[in-house]
Formats: C-alpha cells, structure tokens, sequence
C-alpha cells in the first residue's frame, strides 16, 4: 500500500485502467421518488456492477496498476464479502494468484463466490489479530500484495470512478451523497465530486446509527475505532479507515444518520419503485434522502446504490420483528 | 377499435408519439447469464417502464392519438391489472376521464394504483359478459373510448416500440422473445423485429404450459379460446385476440412453452445475476431461453422483459408447495 492520500488524477487514471473491465452502469429516474422525495434523485446503479457491488472498480484498479513482475506474486486480502469476491475477479481477469482470508464462520455462500472466480481461500479465527497474522503469513510465503478493501488508496480511486461516470451522466448537481462503512466509496466519492462539482455540491455520506464510527470521528474529532457495529447493513460494519476518513474531512463531507428500520423501508421502497435489487448498505442512501428532507428537498441529487448483494431466501420484511 | 392489422408504420408513429411520455427504458447484459445460457442477451428492461411494465407504451399511444373531440369524452377499458394502470395514467397526461372496469375479487393494492393515477372503478361480476356488459354501459353513458388491452391495433403498435429500441440500441439480432398472454407485446415486438430484424431474425413467444392458447391456436391452425388457463404467470392468463393472433401468423412468430417451475427458477434467477425485479409472466422468456437451448445457443438473443410488478411480501420460492 503506498500512503500518499489519492487525488482526482488517481481518480481519472483509474477510470481509464478499469475501463476494459468494469460496467458503466446505468443512471435510473423514479418520477414517484422524485415526488416523494420532493427532489430530483439520480440513482447510480452499481448494484449492476461486476460482482454486484461498486467493490469492483476498486479492487480492480489495485491489481490492474500493479507492475508485471509484483502482479506475478498475486493478491491477497482479507475479506469474505464483496471485496474478496471483486479482489478474485479481477485476479482472474489479470491471470494472476489471488488469496482471500476469511474468519471461521463466514457465510459459505459468500465463500463459494469467491471460490467460484479463482481465489484461494485461507481460513482463521475470526479476530482482527489472527486477521492480520493470517494476512501477514501469505504475504510471507508468496509476496503477494496486500489490497486492503477500503484503505487503499488505489482502491479509494477505484471507487471514484463511479461518482465520475454519474456526474458526467446526470449533469451538474446540487448533492451527492453514498454510504459510510470504511470509506472507501465515500473517500473516492468526495475526491471525484469536489473536482468535478466544484464548492457547490454538498457531499454527504449515510451511515447506520448502529455503526457510526464516522459520523462520531468527524464530530468528536478524533479517529473512534471502539464502536461495537450493530446494523442490518452488512456492509457498513467496518470501521473507517484513517485515509478514508483524512480525505472525508479534506473534501467538507458530511455524515448523516440513519436507522435500521428506516433502512429496511427504503429498501423495500426501492424495489417497489425501481425494481431493482439493493442490499440494506445500499439502501442508507434512500433512507437519508427521506429521513433528513432539509438537506434535499428541491435539489438535484446523485445517489451512489453501492450493491445488490442479498440472500433472497430471507428479507428483512419477512423477518419476525 | 379500428380494424386493420398494424403495421411497421403505426409503430414508428407510436414510437414518437409516446416519446414525451414513457421511459426509453435500459437493455442490461450479464456476462453469468450469458455464460449460463451459452448465448448473447441483451435485456430490454420494461420493468423500468413507467407503471412497471411494457403496458404504458399502448395505452399511451391509444389515448394520445384520439382526436380532441374523441378525447374529451375519456376513455374505458377492463383490466384490473397492469393495463388498467397504464390507461388511467395515460389518460391523466392527457387530462381526460378513464373509466376501468375491474370484477369483484380484484386485488385491492393494484385497485388503489389504478385510483391512485386517477381513473373511476366500475365494478362488476367476475365474469366476460359482465364485465363488457358494464364496459358498454359506460361507453353508452359517457361515450368514452374502449381500449381493449391487447386487441386494439393502437395498443399493439404501441408495444411494439420497445423491440423497436431495443433494436435499434443492441444492433442486428438472431433471435427476439416476448411474453405471450393476449399477444399486444409479441405481435407489436414481432411487427418492428420483422421490419427492422429482415426476414433471418427469429420472431419467438414464451407461454406458459398452463395457458397455452396461443400456441394450440398456432399448432391447431385455428382460435383455440376454451382452455382455463392455470399458471403463476398472473399477466399471461387472457387469451389471446384475433388480430394478434393473425400478426404471429403474418410475421412467422413460434410459440415456446415453460412450466411454472421454470418460470420461479428463471425469475429467481434474474433477481441474483441482474438485480432487478421481474414478475413471473415476464421472468417466462429467459425461462424459454434456459429450456429450448437448440433456438438460442451461440446467438444473439433480444428479450423483452415485460414488467416487475411483484408482490414483494410473498414471493413465489417462499411459498410452501
């Protein structure tokens, strides 16, 4: 991982990097949101992402910018969600080694996901500390290049890449706004929407109330690393990397707030409006546009919808409460 | 009702004359699909569509080609389903009266939508002769226009436009597929493909077993109106009308059949791979796709996906058998 915090021009680098590889996804409209909402909202679908997540563009930007002769050593990572399957894929389309680090536990359709694309999987005991050492170990034996999923600032501009794509689709706005977990997507988000939107354009993320470990960095000034998460939104339970968070403050980004059971409304909504498949994550976008109406109302909004990753066997409005 | 069978000209006429109105909606691809199927898809995503479904194209280009005078006096029809939603809102773009006669027993929630866009219920028996017979009544009493929801050459032609950008957005085909139910969507989708895919294009339906009508009437070489239909595929359960069944004739359309079991697998499927959701009658052409491979494989394959107007608290995989 080089330390250096990314710029805009890691951002336009990276979109021509992925550009073989990942989906420019499409930009949907929703006249009953729009008047629900009382603002005109533009979604970007990266729930239509390779692997079903924004994760992707990051992820693939990391191994496509490694030179040959250290993209031979592979990649490794640690994560069994949508980072370890986007890390897989873009491994495979590199044709090179990809390691996937995965707690014991870890939900095995996940894993057979990320199995699925060619990685292979290194099992340890679900701690941060057997984590890393796990990490470390496969670094040791193979020289593989660590890609974390949301620090990096490779996968950072990654991630940018698709407030670039939505800004060039949707036209000037007033408000961009994406999820809150570790950062990677807000960080790249803010990057590519302060250069592309100017002053002008607020830049807002959307965290779960039960994982607001940015939220209370920004407020209390500090990087709070003890929250314990407690949130549907699976995606959002990382706690936010000190890069992610450096560049959240470099680029005036705000953090709102947002509950589970708003949360699962929101979705639920977005699949009955859109029709579209998004995960409880995803859905905090939604979520903060109907909860916390001043920031929006009359403005034209762009919407980062991040994934579609859901267990269809089991949603969250189905479930006894 | 007008009496001749529509040609490419009405649905390059709807084509502009719905543009203000109806959604140019996306075509998604999904390399695990294509993959999966062994053939090229391109997914024409009328789900999108205002209303939710294909539905809105005709009824639009019905109620916007009436004459101010013919206008002015509304316009009625019967269809307590997708139709019936699709009229009313077309009629109050236009800002006339839209009468919809729905049965007793219909679901209240698509009878709140159909309100909701400003149409009058008129309720009748669960039964053919009912409901024209209190179609009649109104059109006596108002002098409002039946629109027939896919008998009607308007109706037809407006459907038709979605093959038309679909076409015209994935490039020459070797094969398109719609949905069969009363045969607007086929026959319009069979009127463009025919006109703009030259004689090579294959023109295919997908109905399901349980409502076969359309494809006895094709195999029969007659008007096969007398089997009670029984499958999951809600939209697809009328009968198919004169006219559309002689535009399957005239443009050389077969009709391939899928069980409801394919139909929930296939359904299930689109909502993991694409994201986005589909209703069962719309899920029956990529079913098609999955049992008839000998018609698809190593093509390039156009579907239209027709609607997404689930109820989303009771999903078919969830249902005890």
């Amino acid at each position: 991982m080089t330390d250096h915090l990314p710029v805009f021009d890691d951002v336009l680098a990276a979109a021509a990097r992925i550009a073989p590889h990942a989906h420019r996804t499409p930009v949907l409209r929703s006249r009953s949101l729009d008047a629900l909402a009382g603002a005109e909202l533009h979604f970007k679908c990266e729930n239509f992402q390779r692997i079903g997540a924004f994760k992707f563009r990051g992820a693939c930007n990391a191994v496509m910018a490694l030179d040959d002769a250290t993209a031979a050593r592979g990649v490794v990572t640690h994560s069994s969600g949508n980072h370890g399957a986007a890390l897989a894929l873009a491994a495979r389309e590199r044709g090179i080694a990809c390691h996937v680090v995965v707690p014991e536990g870890a939900v095995a359709s996940k894993l057979a996901a990320i199995q699925a694309y060619g990685a292979v999987l290194h099992r340890c005991a679900p701690t941060i500390a057997s984590r890393e050492a796990a990490a470390a170990a496969v670094q040791a034996d193979t020289g593989a290049t660590l890609v974390h999923p949301y620090a990096d600032p490779r996968v950072i501009a990654g991630q940018g890449t698709a407030a670039l794509e939505l800004l060039a689709e949707a036209g000037p706005l007033d408000v961009l706004i994406a999820p809150l977990g570790g950062g990677g997507l807000l960080a790249g988000s803010a990057i590519a929407g302060r250069a592309r939107g100017g002053d002008g354009l607020a830049l807002l993320g959307a965290e779960p109330e039960g994982a607001a470990d940015g939220y209370e960095s920004l407020r209390q000034g500090r990087h709070v690393t003890e929250l314990v998460p407690d949130t549907i939104c699976d995606g959002l339970r990382g706690t936010i990397g000190a890069p992610n968070l450096a560049l959240l403050r470099r680029h005036r980004v705000e953090v709102l707030l947002v509950s589970d059971p708003e949360v699962v409304a929101a979705m639920r909504l977005a699949w009955e409006r859109l029709k579209i498949i998004i995960e409880p994550s995803c859905a905090t976008v939604l979520a903060a546009v109907l909860r916390h109406r001043g920031h929006f109302a009359g403005r034209r909004v762009g919407l980062i919808l991040s994934g579609g990753n859901v267990d269809l066997a089991r949603l969250p409005w189905m479930e006894p409460a």
